[in-house]
């Protein structure tokens, strides 16, 4: 099989085509362009692709919708790139099993809206769920505001069908709640970045919708407090579906972008959907206040609720109309989330960027959005200064250099300080294993 | 290293101390005497024992307390036994990140009850779970009654400190509650009963110790009935913590050795632990009644849902009663549930054996036990043929031939039926990866 051999409608090599999809949204991070856009249409045809790729000796870069920030799907020179745009059927939806099967081009929202409408919930909502298909959750390991209470992508994932690197058809996983056969082959792929093999179908437990959610927003005259009331409510292991922070710079950016009248040290957005969410709402309420509140905003109504949510939903736009602007992303013990935010602080002082720091204060991972102006080489260089001393600063407070977005090229090689030298190792041993060649997605992950 | 340079504490080769290491509680798998037990105390023993076992080319079978049903403890001839009964230390338990770190040896109880004294809750509870160890749980990816709710022990793992066949010391995972940092190690090493590597030290995750549960006790005319009261259940989504289901053969079985006065052709017992279990309570009581209970019992006090439970936690004593026993386990989706112990009864007719059958409803994971006589050919010929018959026929209805004990050496054929082939091949380009020499616990998971 040689690319002349696939269909026609599957090869794209037009530059500008191409160049739509030679890299994701990720800043720091190498763009090229790649020699081709595959858009296979079936697994046969990625079967295909990978044989062709094979035979003329090409990397591959799989690509869903391009929202990651890592640089994942940034194709190096003389790769091709594989879109899964084309793959985006949702094959089965079992209601009483609750379980989905999908090919992996299918949007994440739609997906959510599609078992909606059967009464089902997949929890997952990474901020780019309106574009970003499921294939890149699972390849990213994708999180979002449901984390605190409902875990990550990879929790969803009861199985998976995809091709190897020598074109092979392998289906990991089961269709059972429960399951213990071998390996977790599942659990490797997941969040392996199209390094291992690309995903072609996925199977996904699902949930019952839960109740509409009760909301308190609460803000707060020092970031040390708010980061006090969600010691408290995280202590109490009070039963939260969200539980957000907004540092005092996004905020005043989110006021900027605004107009919401927005002044505060710091905001906590916190929900509960718990059928009758009344206990824990109290509790949260009481939490906020014993660590001093400024002001405690309660709603029991869910189109306030989104409201009240809309501050933190405008916090990227409000970041953006900044500057360029670097989404990071780091996880740390949530009794260290007021150290890794004053020390963010003293980060965008030392380097004389604006970083403004929101996100998921319940799982302890934040996303320190780095403002700058990539044309300007000064700014550029103090944009790097900052990303690397916020990296390790993540690293010192015993926590990990990506929660949610991935290596991909952008953390290559901060993967390799964060794992120790065996597993490094390992690593590189588990990726020749399956693609001795090295054909998949190369220098993503492992650089 | 060799086996001579090891401390003498280390090393026993009597025949009878090594008797009492040779296997599992599993039926139908060979049993053999390995050649010497190895009991290190530290990682650093555990590197020095795999390093001896190297210079000797001997294979190495990792074992917990024992309490295997999989065979995944047997050692072969020509081997030696790692015993992890003196790695029983738990390091730390950081109440505020709620995580706890242990040695292997720790047993399960005794860590269930060291995080409980801390208003903490670690919720696998295999039914071993008096004597079996959190390193067997982890290797096997153990389960429990816990499982509806709360998830298999995989769930629960953050990080491990594992030593590769070659001693090797490697570190996977993170302390933090998410992360996404590379290749899902921990995960590939939870539930690879000790064929990829030692573990010797686990992160887990701990939750908020929940309030008492409240417990209904159903029983119904017939099975189709109670089976429809546990689609009811799940379908709704209702919140329980526990989920089981008793057939006729294991009630009379359970009244044989209680004199309970159970006579019913199947009984539910259902948990919730919400702190207002009222609702859900009155659901799952609904749902019984709307399919036909003959009886059903609810209770909101703790003690007295214990004795509620009691005639479950009596099913595997009252089942040894009758002689020896292969307690099963297979997981279908929840929908076959019905036909599955249908099947079951069927094939108890046809091999002329009893088999009584109990487990997580919820999960769809059952644990058919099969009664027969190991000394008697004919009957341990249709005890085999039973488990067969089973476990082909969890494979029919769309199933798994292993919900939560492992596939040890019991279930390698049928694992190796249950994977697609490619799948298949991909387990032993891992196994041949991480371990090239075939040393750890060879002939189990892969045959």
């Amino acid at each position: 099989m040689t690319f002349e051999e696939l269909p026609a409608a599957v090869v794209q090599t037009d530059s500008d085509v191409v160049a739509g999809f030679a890299h994701d949204e990720a800043q720091l991070v190498d763009r090229r362009l790649p020699l081709a856009v595959l858009s296979p249409r079936s697994t046969d045809e990625v079967v295909a692709c990978l044989r062709a790729a094979a035979s003329a000796g090409l990397a591959v870069v799989t690509r869903g919708a391009g929202t990651g920030l890592a640089g994942g799907a940034n194709a190096p020179d003389g790769s091709v790139v594989l879109s899964t745009r084309r793959l985006d059927r949702i094959v089965a939806i079992d209601v009483e099993e609750r379980l989905a099967v999908m090919q992996p081009g299918v949007v994440t929202a739609d997906l959510r809206s599609a078992v909606a409408d059967l009464g089902l919930f997949y929890p997952p909502d990474p901020g780019s769920v309106a574009t970003s298909t499921i294939g890149g959750n699972v390849a990213t390991n994708a999180g979002g505001m449901c984390c605190v209470k409902y875990g990550v992508t990879g929790d969803y994932v009861l199985g998976l069908e995809a091709v190897l690197a020598d074109g092979r058809v392998m289906r990991t996983g089961r269709r059972t709640v429960k399951g213990v056969a071998g390996y977790g082959l599942t659990s490797l792929l997941v969040g392996s970045e199209g390094t291992l093999g690309v995903i072609t179908e996925i199977t996904l437990r699902l949930l019952p919708a839960p109740p509409p959610p009760a909301t308190v927003v609460a803000t707060f005259a020092s970031l040390t407090d708010a980061g006090r009331a969600v010691e408290r409510i995280t202590g109490d292991g009070t039963d939260v579906s969200l539980l957000e922070l907004l540092d005092a710079t996004t905020l005043a950016a989110i006021d900027a972008h605004t107009g919401m009248g927005l002044a505060a040290e710091a905001m906590l957005l916190v929900q509960s959907d718990l059928p009758d969410p009344g206990p824990a709402i109290d509790s949260v309420q009481a939490a906020c206040e014993a660590a001093g509140a400024v002001d405690v905003v309660v709603t029991t109504d869910a189109d306030e609720g989104a409201q009240l949510l809309e501050a933190r939903r405008q916090a990227l736009p409000a970041m953006e109309r900044l500057g360029d602007w670097l989404l990071d992303d780091v996880c740390v013990p949530r009794r260290s989330i007021v150290a890794l935010v004053e020390g963010i602080a003293q980060v965008a002082d030392d380097v004389g960027l604006t970083i403004g720091v929101f996100g998921h204060a319940g799982d302890g991972n934040m996303h320190p959005t780095i403002v700058f102006d990539r044309h300007d080489p000064d700014s550029l260089a103090a944009a790097r200064r900052a990303f690397d001393a916020i990296t390790a600063l993540a690293l010192e407070l015993g926590g990990t250099v990506t929660g949610e977005h991935g290596v991909g090229r952008l953390k290559s090689g901060w993967l390799a300080r964060e794992l120790d030298p065996v597993a490094l190792d390992v690593h590189r041993t588990v990726k020749a294993a399956l693609d001795p060649h090295g054909r998949l997605n190369p220098g993503s992950v492992l650089s």
